[in-house]
């Protein structure tokens, strides 16, 4: 029985990912999806609710907020996403980064996944389209896998560890739209703004890398914009 | 001015590390401290908070609950301390282990340290007297430092990283215990046992660790005991 873990925020890549994770694991493959709410949109919540019960998922894990104290800082897991920039992809570490994010959220997913018997965790970090985040390369998932690994008892115990999966790690915006229309999925039911809606801004990073990506596909994105 | 972050439960060993911390940054230096409940007896919540008073911290964020749900396992970050063993502490990982617990706390840890500009966070961590946890040896402090600093944001911009510091790594009870004597900290604030007290039951693992290391260090133990 292949398990695999998913960490699913309801956004297009992780919902890519999730897709992927389905197909690896065929049909009777147990498949747990686990979603963080720390201040982003609650439509990108009922997204990953959706999502799941699309995969048909064994359990969807929607944690409970896991909360930095914002402390004279720009950065935290609660800072309110109110002045998200809405120009310039490339300048930089983009203003929506908040400290160790993927570092707590795999943290978590790796414990979810050793307490399940999962062999892998999926995610749908990607290091081509990102917004000078850190914490989405190669070199940081190689990295925490390792790390993760050498505190897991099963590993030390049976040298089997646990693999985070990262298919959309090289992909271009326009390859994760191409890779999810050929696996079926509903982008409809996703969502990739960082404004509340019920219509997507279009004009934040997460946004423009999204529209980008369903033009340079040749695809029109289903999603409602202002 | 030196800011660092402790990891303090309010537990023997963490107590320490807080006061070779405050030692170590000066009385001018900034201290932080961070305590996670996740089902341990609140005595040691209460400890966490006298500590910290007493070392004059500017913050002691006491952390909203990590979640793990555990499904059919052994195993969780919510396990209730109630079938806790009461011999053998040689033999293998002890059942109190929870997953990944030291990875979900030194990832928030770290984030705190990075949103405050601190420069060091400094646990209790100790390999030598430990429960056979695998997530309380060198290699894996070592490891989970530098992946945590290829996500950090500081690091990648500054080149300076964020150090995590055990100071208590390679002692035994005893020669923490002596360690604590001579800094001045005061035991009877601190709190070991996995049972919920008023009295410690002095049989779990870290009760007669903590026992025997005061024998050995030739003291009493001022707690008071079942």
């Amino acid at each position: 029985m292949k398990k695999a873990v998913v960490l699913l925020s309801g956004g297009l890549d992780s919902s890519v990912a999730a897709y992927v994770a389905r197909k690896d694991i065929g049909k009777t493959g147990e498949l747990y999806t686990i979603s963080f709410p720390y201040g982003q949109p609650s439509i990108e919540a009922d997204c990953s609710e959706k999502i799941s019960k699309l995969l048909a998922v064994k359990e969807h894990w929607y944690s409970c907020p896991v909360g930095i104290p914002v402390t004279g800082t720009e950065g935290g897991v609660f800072k309110p996403f109110e002045d998200v920039r809405e120009t310039g992809v490339e300048e930089g570490i983009a203003n929506t980064w908040v400290p160790q994010r993927n570092s707590i959220f795999l943290a978590l997913a790796f414990a979810y996944a050793e307490s399940i018997g999962a062999d892998f965790i999926y995610t749908g970090l990607n290091s081509k389209d990102y917004s000078g985040y850190p914490d989405c390369r190669p070199a940081f998932v190689e990295s925490i896998n390792k790390s993760l690994n050498l505190a897991s008892k099963r590993f030390i115990e049976t040298g089997r560890g646990i693999g985070i999966i990262c298919p959309l790690m090289r992909l271009t915006k326009k390859e994760i739209v191409l890779l999810g229309l050929k696996l079926g999925v509903p982008f409809k039911k996703t969502w990739s703004c960082y404004q509340l809606g019920p219509l997507a801004c279009g004009k934040c990073d997460s946004c423009r890398l999204r529209l980008q990506g369903f033009e340079q596909a040749g695809l029109i994105d289903p999603l409602k914009y202002r």
